[in-house]
């Protein structure tokens, strides 16, 4: 076992990783016993007598992080993890084994001998001759593929089978909500699941050198997506680091992951999180071709830009940012902006535009990049290069002409069946939010909006995670359909695996308030059987049904630490003789013994004025 | 020196809680020298050489910890704060003082011995029989009182001297705001101050008996305020660690503070806290009400209350929350909610209502109440006793049928020149926030909304700060005027000083934000200089101009820990070669070593198209 994988077993047995309390791996299985898509049922207590004893059916949660949870077959991170698409793959018979890496750069890497590397050989597919090999090319095929079906499954997380015992547990409940012009199915089929990635609507970012992949989609018809950044720098880094932040953030809920690395053994790094990670995993190819060339943005090439793309693409990663819509004749209308150019990859793309006095080469050569794309189905995050970086800045002239581009790149992949999500900003103050969002959909011709926050404010280092989250949680109810976090480091330093907690949290947040104010059919169920459980004092289900079930149990401790607290029918805030739950729970109970039903006393209410009350009141309330 | 005291001095002597590095305290005064209105003037270092050097200007925050921030005079809470308002009080000769306390609770506990008592003796003053003292009665009969010209110098913060300084920095720019009603004026005077409060839209929270409060205001037309609710219970208490949570929430900003205490010493615990007070004490009498009375709401009496309210103006509480608007008629409304009734008084209201089955004796004596109000202008804060507990239960019956009542309650209040803010929920997911400001503001005449929250999610306990933000930032936003902080422990336990920090940092981002969307004129300038310090590699400032500058400084130095790294031109994020802002100054190196200004390189990308940007482009950009 090398270092690397030691450490990492090590790291990856905290307790804080393992499955949490009153939780067990369940999977749900397809038409074909091959599509089993895992999820976390949380089982809820009983409800006390004192609230009348009920039953509590179970919430179930996709989760990611299932095969690093399993408490009998720790994992090992040096072996990978199991290829649960490549028979999906093999069967389309539309790819070939490679005998070899396409990439020169990955070629001659392979002859170094190196610690930090994957010990497990992997040989690379790539499309057969002629063959398109992406999702949205079979879409619009009309076929649907085990991925689809896999994607419809995990969208419903068992909400079709579990409805009428939520109808009865009165956790269906939920208010009207206000889509912004989504179409939310009541249940996700294979079909609509077919017909939204055939639309260009939705992405399902599977490379067939991704096997270990379980499918996803991004849509705003669907769920409201993560994304977490992880990677290291010249100034910090390491593999092992850079494995864990991964399996934190499948823990804390990620839907995809970014490997951002600039720093050293960019390839090698790169190699473990794919193998490791059950999300599709995205990168920006310029970084390490920029890498590659000694940092001097002047001396990229489009053949040297090539390259990286077939190495990282027969690597397995899912989708690409390219900044394409950084046009030479953009440059020049960010230079009066506060703070210029703050994407690294646009600023990059900028200076090269500017020192060769010629048009980007990403922009030249889009119609070659599909081609790589659609032979790996390696999905297009067209990047926003001139995405502002300060709330002074949002929504100018540099902005939205670069997103205009982004509109006439999207048509260009499409004509190749090439998926296409589109980046959007940034910082962005309230009022301006929805502009962003409007104009994406007409631009880019409805294809998926995936977002960093926005701030909306930029007084606050230390806490854009916040300031984002805000803005994020807008921004996916106005229809982005993937939020790509922030954390408490932005701006400040490299995130580390407790800010990853904090900003995976904080967006899952965000992409949950969306998928509630938008009237997700699924998404009301969790927050109702919470607050049922806070409502009865069902401590322990409270903890559970949470987002992070740890830290809740954690703050709770620090007040009453007994674990007698933990069944006790008040808590720190009030004490017991200050408890509203209790009180209300005496309301109920006093209609109760004057036989009158809850619905009954609701009736009363609502029909009598309040002097007409006085008068009929007396046959409802009896005084003690 | 007595031991809660003692102890107290030593921990205000933290680190945390002195003057930020680069902040010197400054005062602006009035139209006469006893107007002195405390800020933090915050100074910039230059731009450096690289960047073009430039000066900086100084940045003004209004500061409501100044008193505990002077670095000559350490405070000595068992002494108090300066009476700054006393003068003003006197002046106007509608007041007495009294030879003793009114109410007969305090009058009994004053005979008591008690080591924790505030040791410095204090007559109380009363409005002279038949005068009216509250300031909106001073602003309908035409009156400018010193303290509306003090919160006209406090919400311009200077802005209006500095105009033509920020100009030039170029820190002015700012987006058109979507103030959503709201009218902003460009700068606040003291007659626009009176007029707002004179029609009901704003309150100047000021009881007479708090002579040390600096005064502020709450309504729509001006900066939105953030609350920060402290307070003991029956599991957790002590007055050291109540003042010193007044302090630290001081220190991040609270506008005002509630002191919810509804466990042992709560007469006491009070008079520690508005003695060292600068910004208004707010209190629900009805906790110490049913304090005196055992805990058991159906003891509960209207004459009890009135002494209690008599007893907490005369120590000089600045507003109340009465729960007027949980009438009999209301509660039969909430039997079917998932969690019922979860504010305290509310839930103490509907107990004594239904045990009785009579009206709420604050619905029926109202008026009373409001003589006592007058007496001491002390300002209503009508609780929303019947306010969802869980985003399943938002916008119901129960809570509008409360809120209308509320709108009938602050038209009597108004009779009698009464101050009124409304109190609003709680968990409202997003698609219905914006019809509960609408409401308020219809049902109540536009009378100010101070809301809870809202949060948007109940599936994150541990991070409902957050839920919560997300929440606020909109309803501010939207037009609510003070927004109550939550924080991490909300619903786990009850708060302590971090969690104070993590709370109003989190509020003053949403308030921010909130203003910065309404298009406030002073709210851009300081994102504008953040920003621009960003851009220029200025990390002291970019910390130091932040809401919370050691947190900042914390992260920054987690990943680069030398000093050497903060005058460095990149960071830890992307290191010295992929810095975006170092290539963003190259570019604009390059227009300038080209003879071509910002403003011609923004006309030429404006005006030309990109074929035409290309044959043109060689004279502006040679190749290097």
């Amino acid at each position: 076992m090398s270092q690397t994988s030691s450490e990492l077993v090590h790291r990856l047995n905290e307790e804080l990783l393992r499955l949490p309390p009153a939780s067990r791996l369940v999977s749900v299985t397809g038409s074909r016993p091959d599509i089993r898509v895992p999820m976390r049922e949380i089982r809820q207590q009983d409800t006390p007598a004192t609230f009348g004893v009920q039953p509590n059916p179970p919430i179930y949660v996709y989760e990611t992080a299932a095969a690093f949870m399993n408490p009998e077959q720790p994992p090992d991170p040096a072996l990978g993890l199991p290829p649960v698409r490549q028979d999906w793959i093999n069967e389309r018979q539309d790819t070939e084994q490679l005998d070899g890496l396409s990439s020169e750069f990955a070629r001659n890497r392979a002859l170094r001998d190196d610690g930090e590397r994957f010990m497990v050989p992997r040989a690379p597919s790539r499309a057969l001759k002629g063959r398109n090999v992406t999702q949205m090319h079979y879409a619009r095929q009309g076929i649907v593929t085990p991925e689809m079906e896999y994607v419809a499954i995990r969208e419903n997380a068992r909400l079709d089978e579990m409805k009428s015992t939520y109808e009865e547990a009165g956790l269906l409940r939920r208010h009207a909500g206000q889509p912004m012009g989504a179409r939310l199915p009541e249940q996700v089929t294979p079909e609509f699941v077919r017909d939204e990635i055939a639309a260009g609507r939705a992405i399902l970012p599977a490379n067939i050198n991704h096997p270990e992949v379980e499918p996803m989609i991004i849509g705003r018809n669907f769920r409201v997506k993560v994304n977490a950044n992880i990677g290291n720098s010249a100034v910090k880094s390491s593999i092992t680091d850079e494995v864990e932040k991964l399996v934190w953030s499948l823990r804390f809920g990620a839907d995809t992951v970014m490997d951002l690395s600039t720093g050293q053994n960019i390839h090698e790094t790169r190699e473990w999180i794919v193998r490791n990670s059950p999300v599709p995993i995205g990168t920006v190819p310029i970084y390490q071709a920029l890498e590659k060339v000694g940092g001097v943005p002047e001396a990229l090439t489009w053949e040297l830009f090539r390259d990286t793309l077939i190495e990282q693409a027969e690597q397995g990663v899912d989708y690409f940012t390219i900044h394409a819509g950084v046009r030479l004749a953009h440059v020049p209308l960010t230079a009066n902006r506060v703070t210029g150019i703050v994407s690294r990859g646009g600023s990059i793309m900028a200076k090269w535009c500017l020192a060769h006095h010629k048009e980007s080469f990403l922009y030249e050569h889009f119609e070659d990049i599909c081609e790589i794309m659609q032979a790996y189905d390696v999905s297009f995050s067209l990047g926003d290069g001139l995405r502002p970086g300060a709330v002074a800045d949002a929504n100018d002239a540099a902005q939205f002409a670069e997103l205009e581009t982004l509109g006439e790149l999207t048509e260009i992949a499409w004509k190749h069946d090439c998926q296409v999500m589109i980046e959007g900003p940034g910082h962005v103050p309230m009022q301006l939010i929805k502009e962003n969002m409007e104009k994406e959909l007409a631009d880019c011709h409805e294809a998926p909006f995936y977002t960093l926050g926005p701030l909306v404010t930029d007084i606050a280092p230390g806490y854009d995670h916040i300031t984002s989250g805000i803005g994020a949680a807008q921004i996916g109810w106005y229809g982005t359909a993937m939020l790509c976090y922030v954390t408490p480091k932005e701006h400040l330093g490299l995130p580390d695996k407790h800010d990853v907690r904090e900003g995976l949290v904080t967006y899952k947040i965000a992409s949950h308030a969306a998928d509630l104010a938008k009237g997700h059919p699924a998404a009301q169920v969790r927050d109702n059987a919470l607050s049922k459980a806070r409502f009865e004092f069902r401590w322990e289900d409270q903890f559970n049904l949470g987002l992070d079930p740890a830290r809740a149990r954690e703050y709770h401790d620090q007040t009453l630490p007994k674990d007698a607290h933990k069944t006790a029918h008040f808590c720190s805030m009030c004490g017991p003789k200050f408890c509203s739950m209790k009180i209300t729970q005496d309301v109920r109970d006093y209609a109760a013994a004057n036989n009158l039903s809850e619905q009954d006393a609701l009736n009363v209410g609502m029909n009598e004025k309040a002097d007409a009350f006085k008068r009929s009141g007396s046959a409802i309330y009896q005084p003690d």
